[in-house]
């Protein structure tokens, strides 16, 4: 079987983490490389989380590369709140033996690309700020990218405000710079994501795997678990981050349609907004992302325990 | 039965006319008078056919008074290419022979409400102009207004972009002061208007009542229909402004959401957008509006012939 | 000798009772009413210190009419710290004996234009929210306007922020309706009215009048001229108002230059802006306004001096 | 004497090259390297020039690199109405005999910095799209950098619109990056450049130097001058990015104040305006600029006649 070569960027971040232990315990998909982004929390912490999730769950020597400590043009807004004061939650991991690669983010992913033969698919899962750099410095690099999966946004869903999600809210410019770049795109945005949640029965059976990833995912989902279900209509938390690896590996569980996409980065009620133009008579040849819309939840939680009982 | 008091404000236009038409020969409505702005057409035109319309299809004395030629602040967009060069399609009417009344639009529901011993309901169709200008000079009329049902915006819906409508598009600004001024809001908006659609074989029926009002309505869908079943996916055109008139007479036919709506005039991508704040998490006391969602559209479509039926 | 037929909108206001003063002892001035908007304090008390600087030092019977409590769009902001709590410093005046007129503003400038066979000139000094209205409501009585002579704005200078001025920034939205408007403007902002200022010994000359007027202005510049000398440049305090009614008397002691003026109500740094093009190259036709530079103001000095001995 | 370590930043353009040809005769100046952008010509021309004018007039190996081909977000806006077809108007060179560096701008200006012993000041004439990446993808060079000696921008003119220069015009996005981004920056703008012009007779000095460099800065002055002479008011054509240049070597002879300037991205009348602040009661802290505005003119013509006259 043909691997899918994939670099993933992200903000670990609890999501992140249950993410990077479903790509990582994945025999179907080749993790070239992570790259790191402030978001869920600051930077020092989400690089550190990343190393620890990655030295402790991953098998084989999978570079960490450290990127932008702070949006393009606005100041960091992070969430402690959701994601704790470690960014992890209660969940605690030993210190990471590995160190972050010599090259930054940028620097990595644009070599990772100029030197592979085929293409690469990008798995950004929070702010785009690096993904956003590499476009603007090395536009020469997308000829090798072959998609970009990216959580974020969303099309009929905000949770920053009516409109607006976490990562587009933190660094809208980037994205803006992301969704004109010509990349093509795949969108799981809160419209899929708010469907992808785990119900304390489907943390239970993640426990219940008594595997160190099973035990890991359990407690990190804890007081995540208890915000949303007393802050949304949710009947459990949703798994943002590791929706967009799900998507590599079946898509044919996703409901998803064609639209153009653009950021707003203007409105005064509508910063970082996904305007999805999903019209009939839109003019289909500027469609950029394929907007995911609905999952099959079972199956999605079936995956996650099975990637917390296989992982290393 | 207490009849409902209600002054409209319109900018005819074919679905203008059919709500016009749905208000006059209702027993439940006392239609106090008739505002006029432009929007479909220029005010000439959307002044002459209100004219028309109100003088041959009403009953009694209902006053029609002129308001704004063109938006507060931008300069006027109007749209032949769906209501035809008179803004009546190819239907037509006598030339009216009644006049304007001698107040203008803002001074008669001014006048209107300051006289009234009774809360009244603004039933605006068309771009929200006239009613932005009336509660900007006299604030202190809104205790006199019960609430305003209005055609226009969308919660997930646009027209002239992927998110706004015609009537937000022509007046954003007005639609913001209408929105921020305090008074309740009943927006049917995209979401509920393109549910709310008749098919050919609807308009079958409306002719075949044979009365003047079933010959006008058939006729002026002409071009109409034609118009939308090649540019959306709907089965039939979509008849919006009624669907506000129809608000007011059947509430419980229609499903709706509370919301906290804002509007969005600075946004690239956003301007004109109804930005509805559903969130469980809310401010839920910053409500605004009442967000209508669907119809029964078979009860919606009875209705309408039967108002043909009827109609003087 | 004819008259100057005028109108004038005030936000009274230390530098708008001068404004007023010297208004009102001006034989070529024919004062057909005030309006009054809320700006330098809220509109009950602007409207009070109108009413009693006109009933204390006008004759005959000057209206004054009440209009908007707050901008177009926006709430209120208003200046108690330059102004004091009473709009008027220190300055005392017995209780108006006069009542507002009973036409609100809008309705009083719009009929005082309709049956005026002369054009009249506006002559509004605090924010233009009552212009605005009139201009977005009737604009059939821009033909009756012979100009609007107004003070806000700058060219080269902002006090709210590096480049908006006061009353800019409480209605920037009312200040694009009257500069794309089309009437002529003639704009007193901060370029003229910085270089208007009196100096101590200015306000000690006009203290010696031993006039009413005089005693009254003496003492109402008292914290108003401590506060500018201790927070600007100036070796005095900027008496904005008085410079459009200047304007009226004595154009020839003021610097001017043609421009296309437009106000920015988007810029997250240039909210309010006059955005003022000067260029040679510019399309001279589209010239809407003739913006003040600078002033004669020794004259200046001297024509405030001679109101105080003067006025009634 | 110590020499002023410098890496340029030119999108050439006429005047990019009397700058370039100033800073190359500079014995005061130790040019490490000269980058290049897009702007007053696609990429591709004005590479060529500046390799062609580096080449030509440089002594010794300076790398000239490769640059951002478009602005951060916007599509390319060139001027060859100003700048001619090849850039360099009527003026020719022999084609470049040197290649550029095998890194491109970005990458070239850090390595550079990195490896400097000390600071190094960064002199941006075009529009600032590669620095901007540089200090996104890679802020903590800032400590290399001694200041950023920049032509764009103005503090009260504009030739883009009543506001706004080409530069800033061109890539408003990146200028915002570099004005917040913490490094001083002295500011060239319109203000001094439209008093830096050349006159016909200061062309003839030029010209008459007998020297390549002489000739070819004459015959690029051609249809440049006739095109400022008709255009704007000057009785020369102005020599903007020589300024910058020029502020190296004799500070002493530019008038200059301090201020905080802020970038205007959102304002449809002021879009790319550099907005000022020179308020004595701004917070003087936050000053991040040295605005330039006024030059010793016939001293600043000497150093172009004498660079002329001393190049190789």
């Amino acid at each position: 079987m043909k691997k899918i070569p994939v670099i993933m960027d992200v903000d670990t971040g609890i999501d992140d983490a249950v993410a990077l232990i479903l790509a990582m315990s994945s025999p179907q998909i080749d993790l070239k490389g992570v790259t790191v982004v402030a978001g869920n929390q600051i930077l020092e912490k989400t690089l550190y989380n990343t190393l620890s999730v990655v030295d402790y769950f991953g098998s084989g020597n999978i570079p960490v590369a450290k990127g932008a400590s702070k949006p393009l043009v606005r100041d960091l807004y992070f969430d402690a709140a959701t994601h704790g004061e470690s960014g992890l939650g209660t969940a605690q991991l030993p210190p990471p033996q590995i160190k972050p690669h010599h090259l930054d983010a940028v620097d990595f992913i644009r070599e990772t690309l100029e030197n592979s033969q085929e293409k690469i698919t990008l798995v950004p899962v929070g702010p785009l700020t690096n993904i956003a750099l590499l476009l603007m410095c090395y536009p020469h690099v997308k000829d090798k990218i072959d998609k970009i999966v990216m959580m974020g946004g969303g099309a009929f869903e905000g949770n920053m405000n009516a409109v607006c999600e976490f990562n587009l809210f933190v660094d809208p410019e980037a994205a803006q710079v992301v969704f004109d770049s010509g990349v093509e795109i795949v969108m799981c945005g809160l419209d899929i994501t708010m469907k992808s949640y785990t119900t304390m029965e489907d943390i239970l059976r993640i426990k219940a795997t008594g595997t160190a990833a099973g035990e890991f995912c359990a407690e990190a989902f804890g007081v995540y678990y208890d915000r949303y279900v007393n802050n949304s209509r949710l009947p459990g938390c949703a798994v943002h981050d590791a929706v967009a690896v799900t998507y590599l590996l079946h898509p044919e569980w996703i409901t998803s349609k064609r639209a153009n996409v653009k950021v707003d980065i203007e409105g005064t009620e509508t910063l970082g907004q996904t305007v999805c133009d999903f019209r009939e008579n839109r003019i289909k040849a500027l469609d950029n992302a394929t907007v995911c819309l609905d999952i099959d939840r079972e199956k999605f939680i079936d995956l996650l325990v099975n990637a917390c009982k296989s992982c290393k």
